[in-house]
């Protein structure tokens, strides 16, 4: 008996933990799980009170599973599955009816062997249709859907007026339970798929840039110079952190698949406008964790010390270009990072100085190598190599970085940064159109130049804004 | 008009090849979708005609929308889907019963405000569970269903007998959808989640294999000898599929471990028993990938042909280990793959033997290194340092393919690979049951031993199934 008492307990604590450790981590969990408790209660009282119930009758019911299903945790997600259902079911609806119509022509003894044959040439066409890559992104749920409300429909055996009748209830109380799922998850602290994206990849990118400044300290002390290894011990226990938070990046490829379909359904919010590059995150987001790849084979040099006390020339030549080769990508990164969090234009060309910098120590060990004279001194092959390793996977992420930022500037033009002097003319008007709202205040210099085009140009901003990749106007 | 038509014309060519391209890549859909068809039919057809229909009322209604919701692709997920959901339904509908003789006893006023708030109360805690990583890998549907049941049930404004009665009606229907969407998923053409696993991870393994065995002969024939360079270029348009096939390693881990969670609620089928090891195929899985990664980094090289044409001793002799550790460590893989492939051990043998090699390869190109006669042929550093990353990329590569080895090791002690010499008793008891059913024909020379063993431990083997990783018995 006691040990049984003593097990419930111990999983009794295990659960509390657990349910502290899910809910900090992210605690607008714990906020999703009210406002599901909102809206269920909500519509179930809806349902309850004898009025209304007996107005929509057992089609009620249709409201509490609507909500049960399509409240997602992101408003993306909850959009996607409400729209999905509502058309689905209008479109499912609407066929049935047809096909019950049909059936009814071919008399008492052909209507079921018709619409046995109906439901299963649908039925299988649409199944097939959700292994589409495409279908199953963004209309799976619509799949699914449609082919649960054509089948109940047809099969129904109602005449098509009590079928209209009921059709008529069944979408007003789907409307009423996805309609309070779209209200509450947008009006009441919402989780937007697009802002988590968003602040994703750039916590990846950040990732990548500490690693990598990181591994530039370590680097130092461990093959550098013995004064610096007192430093290091007591720092050690923070950095382990830094060092491992690139494995995450290499696993976040799901996670951002799912958040940028998510995100293409949800209306313009905060910085995002309406068709903003969603895929260009995807596009950073692989380039990311290609160079996590590198990344982690570089992470194997990390403790390999140096076995002779007394460095070469070569050795301490190819260890500084390493270092700032390792010091300055990781920057950049961390510079590209700030500019996606901040959609601000003027953290790239920081990134792009600390690349600059970069490129000139590859440079450096380049010629440093190149020089026969360091060959003369004689140096262990086998001592150097773990350093050449290093330096050439260090010029390997240097590209990988390069590339990023490449990326990244396209996401700037397209997503339209401040302060961008490159931007377009769909950009500028778009933000003047948001200054002249009151959305965002203007940040810096251009007071003057923004009265000018809200006046002349403020009209034509809203019709024209997918126009994108323009050149600056002249003004 | 002409162009709206040319238009359509195109959008249906465009289908037409998507979906004879999606048939292609895995003709299990086809008969996927036509099972689904069938097995909808089949219900819809039962819910049609009359006196059934009058049996059960509406609630026919409910073993269409089971068999749509809960038939997925694979026998586990259909399994998981509809277990979660009858269990569901069970547990919320007896809780629903018991809050609505709850809020009966607090009176007419009382009654909803008690309701509300008790699906308040339970809809917020099941949704939050929802993010409990255990709650969500297996049971995330069933409290799904969960709170859909228990808030229609507490809601629905009924007395507890019609309760009861429109319960039972609701099960049998619910019950028989799912009933039928098992059956048919099991008996027609089965699709098991746990043969896909298996099939996956040795492809996998395959995949780079492949890959390491088709870069040591590019490499060969890229900075060897020059008489190789015209059987490369015929080669070449295969081998580039070779070379290509490791990047979808990179990104299989979603597949793997949604296929791992539903092989763990399928029946013993085939070569798994019941408690087959999923989870260590999840780990070699993730060294796969590790491996991956390695080659990604690898890639970059194989296209960096040698510049100057004389070659230098050094280089030839780095060239040749680098060459042999890619061979051998491929071949291994491969041989590692087959083993998974076939669950049969001696595979494991040769793969043994081909890490072997590999390594000594390794050691030879470290003695090479360290012999510092090498070095004193004025070897231009900036020349052989691609030659020396590639070799230290792939002793780590061979690290990575030795971990493998490990783990598809341990896979074929807890999975009984067959003539395994170390293979546990439980191993051996459970593999004489299978002989002794008929199962599966014994392979080789045990014939005598076989007998033995049946008369004295026939018994004790269906009792301890699970005692793994003892010692062989002594005989």
């Amino acid at each position: 008996m006691k040990s049984i008492a003593r097990k419930i307990k111990s999983i009794f604590m295990e659960t509390v933990k657990e349910t502290k450790r899910v809910g900090e981590e992210d605690p607008r969990r714990i906020i999703h799980a009210m406002k599901v408790g909102f809206a269920l209660t909500l519509v179930s009282l809806f349902y309850y009170f004898r009025p209304l119930y007996n107005g929509f009758g057992q089609a009620g019911m249709w409201a509490i599973l609507t909500v049960v299903v399509v409240f997602e945790f992101t408003v993306g997600g909850t959009l996607s599955k409400s729209l999905n259902r509502g058309c689905a079911t209008l479109v499912a609806g609407a066929l049935g009816v047809g096909a019950e119509y049909l059936a009814a022509l071919c008399g008492d003894k052909g209507e079921p062997v018709v619409l046995g044959l109906m439901v299963f040439f649908l039925a299988t066409t649409s199944t097939f249709t959700r292994f589409f890559p495409n279908v199953k992104r963004k209309y799976d749920y619509g799949v699914l859907i449609f082919i649960l409300t054509f089948s109940l429909v047809a099969v129904s055996g109602f005449r098509v007026d009590q079928i209209l009748h009921l059709a008529h209830r069944r979408l007003s109380t789907i409307l009423i339970g996805g309609a309070s799922c779209i209200v509450i998850s947008i009006f009441v602290c919402p989780v937007w798929a697009g802002q988590d994206l968003h602040n994703l990849i750039a916590a990846n990118i950040e990732k990548l840039g500490a690693f990598l400044e990181g591994f530039g300290t370590e680097f130092l002390i461990f093959h550098g110079d013995e004064s610096g290894k007192i430093n290091s011990s007591c720092k050690h226990g923070d950095q382990k952190s830094f060092l491992e938070g690139y494995k995450s990046v290499l696993n976040s490829k799901a996670t951002e698949e799912s958040l940028a379909n998510f995100a293409w359904w949800e209306p313009p919010h905060g910085r995002f406008r309406f068709n903003h590059p969603w895929k260009q995150y995807l596009k950073i987001g692989a380039l990311a964790r290609d160079c996590a790849c590198l990344i982690q084979s570089l992470n194997g040099y990390i403790n390999s010390k140096s076995q002779s006390l007394v460095e070469s020339e070569v050795k301490m030549k190819i260890k500084e270009s390493c270092m700032k080769m390792s010091m300055e990508s990781g920057k950049a990164l961390k510079e590209l990072a700030s500019a996606v969090k901040t959609t601000a234009f003027h953290p790239l060309l920081a990134a792009g100085a600390h690349l600059q910098n970069s490129k000139s120590a590859a440079d450096d060990l380049k010629i440093a190598l190149e020089n026969s004279s360091l060959l003369s001194a004689k140096a262990d092959l086998q001592e150097i190599m773990p350093l050449l390793v290093v330096a050439s996977v260090l010029i390997d992420i240097n590209d990988g970085v390069d590339k990023i930022y490449e990326s990244v500037n396209e996401l700037s033009l397209k997503a339209c940064f401040k302060n961008n002097p490159k931007s377009s003319k769909a950009c500028e008007l778009h933000q003047q159109v948001i200054i002249h709202r009151g959305v965002v205040k203007p940040v810096n210099d251009s007071e003057e130049h923004v009265v000018v085009v809200v006046v002349d140009g403020g009209a034509s901003a809203e019709e024209s804004p997918e126009k994108e990749n323009r050149h600056p106007p002249p003004q």
